[in-house]
């Protein structure tokens, strides 16, 4: 197939790898353009604009950092909505918000093209290795037409439905549930060290029971030894993941009490300074709380 | 050694057929004085008083439901405070709250006994197979001389330290970030499910990555086929661990956010009249809340 | 009518002198003897054991702290239960627990005697000006041989039903909606001044709209002054308070959300050594959440 | 003076007359224009264009629902910044969010312009007679200049700092005290109901004591006889104002967990399709959740 990449960070240089060992036509796009470089000796035509990226496409693939990032190429007077031929397909491999994916959806639609939210779970080198979980949610036939693309560049995908939303919605559930589990192992925490017990016993028991996780070991691990240097998902973007879940649930008039606890950690966290360091600081929010 | 067991429910039989195993002198003791029918054909002598049961012990342990039992076999005019020669052990192995072990190792010391907190992790079955995790705390001789009780009884022992009550915190801590997983759960769903998104799929999202772990596959079944009546652990005792949690928590001032919010749920699903479901219908109460 | 009064702290005394004031023959009594001299001057016997505090009384009034000095009288071998005479009334104006309340109707009950609960809304000077609302709960025909000594006691009596749990859920109630309104201006306070706001003038606009009432003014000017050792109320009370309203709500299954809010401020004013100032320190524990 | 006023809803109408009764020379602006009328009559000159209603005015009035007519009439090619003259002032009466208020106080600065903000306190009636509460941010100077217009609109001006957005959060955090109060009460009938309790009893007691002010009397009245229907203000626009609460405290990383509190009871309560009821329906939510 003809296929388009537009957003060359960490993931989307990998995911752009993945198409072209599978022997699809393959043009790049990135903002700064000397990302598209590794990505033309391996093969790729690198495109000077968006309405190149999307000329004669079947599909353009985005993975962008955020909502900003995406509408800005999906609704530049050359971009996606602009620029895609009536037919193709946009898949939008990033974790955007539900109102913007439904938004893209309808200016999609009317402009004749097809969005397929199909946003991932796995960090760059699980996507090197083509071992990504995509979740997918679209039109039937258009999954359908993107799945040789979808099967070269993860190891397995979810249907998430019809609505591309419903991608969107899956994505940011997964990871605000995330979220509740450092929320509750930075509780727990803080109460057993009050009682004199060492954090990385409570963290032994927890790993050894019915929450034997790679969550619970790894976050586990970053709070009873106190690495919040380590930096593997920054405060900040834990927030802003926060703020995305709220917006998707109140789009369907959904309480989450839950995360509302873990973002008040967050919010205390960098009033106390600690936004650039691993969401995980929520758990030494708690532990401030509690006089630590 | 001499060793008595006081509570023959199905934790304390199984526990109590551990100990004799081990090759020790058991004397038993019930409430309901034919629970015991079974020990004594396998050997074990029948207390037919709290006296009895802890005359001329090295230890006895108990295994009971909560702290009122506690508190009655404790403080009882024959009980082990009064009934415990000087310098034996008093192994507390059901989960009770931290105030009442707080009282009772000030009340075993005064009468020159030991108390040894040593709540357990695991079910009937796993207490039978001598599988069970224990958390243990007390002096350290103390956790000396039950070295062969704990090892007989369970497959690993957690130390959390000289102060028994540190023992009860680490098990309290534990069921709370169950609940919290659960409940966290109970949000995810219901939110997916308002995007037209099978539950299921988003189970099967959550146990393949950072989650994967039995609570989350055990629970998450429960909830998305809506497994209620298949009663686990009953919804008034999730509340009773939420409650002791709380307790804890106060005792040494930490505030406790996502234990609010599940325990918030559960009083819900009891003013629905779900209080004798499965403690997952914490989750049925968040789908209510959404209008589910 | 012939009555005792037992408890003579700031409240009870002025009580007794209301209740002597208005004519009837009064005997009081309190655990250490000589609170009671001033009223024996005034006109008063004084009871040397609960048991003469009770003998031949029409009506026993207690006016203790909390739970335990209410049992303690109540259920002591010559306490109000063993010592009243049937058909005589218990009326208990202290603030109490709903399960203490309940546990004691039934006890007065199977006596043969009538709990009425009345807790107060005012302080020991409104109490000595006759001016305290009374909310009143119990057996009609009790609550009406009551009506004398109601009158001499208080401005107003509101009547809660018959059963005498309904005042203490009352008495409860009005004093978490209090809380209520003092975290959210804790919560006022902290947002403005990140705002470059004085705490003052928020106080001020809050004064004058549709708060206008005497909390927000008091609480207002001891949080924007941070007069935080001029105590009305000691935060350990309030964090009591919250307990009970907890407690309470747990007996009827109802979630109370916003006092899980300030009761997690109060804890953790406590760990922050805040314990035993002013109950507004929740509004200081919620700006150090703020990172103020 | 030379005035502006655009937005003639039922506030930027009475403004508009509060103007003109002052003496000033005033031109209004509407989207759909015949709003107008009345005022030509008064006096008024009636603008065509935004642009109309800028050219040479000292001061625009802006009265406007939300952001996005804030942002509307600001950012259009003929709009407030695009259209004012050097030197001139708007001042924004409407409620608008923290980060909208930041923006355009930049936008203006950089036009050569000077943006106060000052949100009222009052409905249409109020503003008629010209008893509103003013809460006023903006440069000294500015603040001066305004001052005869802001004396004839309001009855007192709280002077909220130099910061445009310090007016805003003012008004922001008014408006989520009230909420906060709104949803105490809420909290507060649902549990002495469930005592057999009327709620109008706990209405009464809430009204007479240290809570005596409007909005307990006004809002009590409204949960405890169920008058939803009544509407005052819709559920719609309290999530609104709680989320512009939200993400004011989020500028400033401020947790407001009692705000987050009634929040998720609104969302519940559009859930079960009271959006476009009194706000008090949060109450109505508390009651569901409760089992009433």
């Amino acid at each position: 197939m003809k296929i388009g990449v537009v957003g060359l960070g960490r993931m989307g240089s990998q995911i752009a790898r993945r198409v072209l060992g599978a022997g699809h036509e393959l043009i790049v796009f990135n903002r700064t353009p000397d990302k598209g470089a590794p990505l033309r000796e391996a093969g790729a035509a690198i495109a000077t604009s968006l309405r190149d990226a999307c000329a004669g496409r079947d599909v353009v693939i985005t993975m962008l950092a955020d909502d900003p990032a995406l509408q800005a190429v999906a609704y530049a007077p050359d971009g996606l909505v602009a620029s895609l031929p009536a037919g193709a397909i946009h898949m939008a491999m990033g974790t955007h918000g539900v109102p913007a994916i439904r938004a893209l959806t309808k200016a999609h639609a009317q402009a004749g093209q097809t969005l397929v939210a199909c946003p991932v779970l796995g960090r760059p080198d699980v996507a090197a290795a083509g071992q990504l979980f995509i979740i997918a949610a679209g039109p039937a036939d258009a999954l359908e037409r993107c799945r040789p693309l979808l099967e070269a560049i993860g190891k397995h995908v979810f249907h998430a439905g019809m609505e591309p939303m419903g991608a969107t919605a899956v994505k940011i559930t997964n990871n605000f549930v995330l979220g509740c589990a450092i929320m509750a192992m930075g509780e727990a925490f803080s109460l057993v060290r009050k009682f004199g017990v060492d954090a990385s016993l409570m963290h032994d028991v927890l790993s050894n029971g019915l929450l034997a996780a790679p969550a619970y070991k790894v976050y586990g691990r970053i709070i009873s030894e106190e690495r919040w240097d380590e930096v593997g998902y920054v405060a900040r973007l834990g927030l802003k993941d926060a703020n995305l879940a709220l917006e998707a649930a109140e789009a369907v008039s959904v309480p989450l009490p839950s995360v509302n606890a873990y973002r008040d950690r967050l919010l205390g966290a960098i009033a106390h300074g600690d936004g650039d360091r691993d969401w995980a600081v929520m758990a030494r929010e708690q532990a401030r709380a509690a006089g630590l």
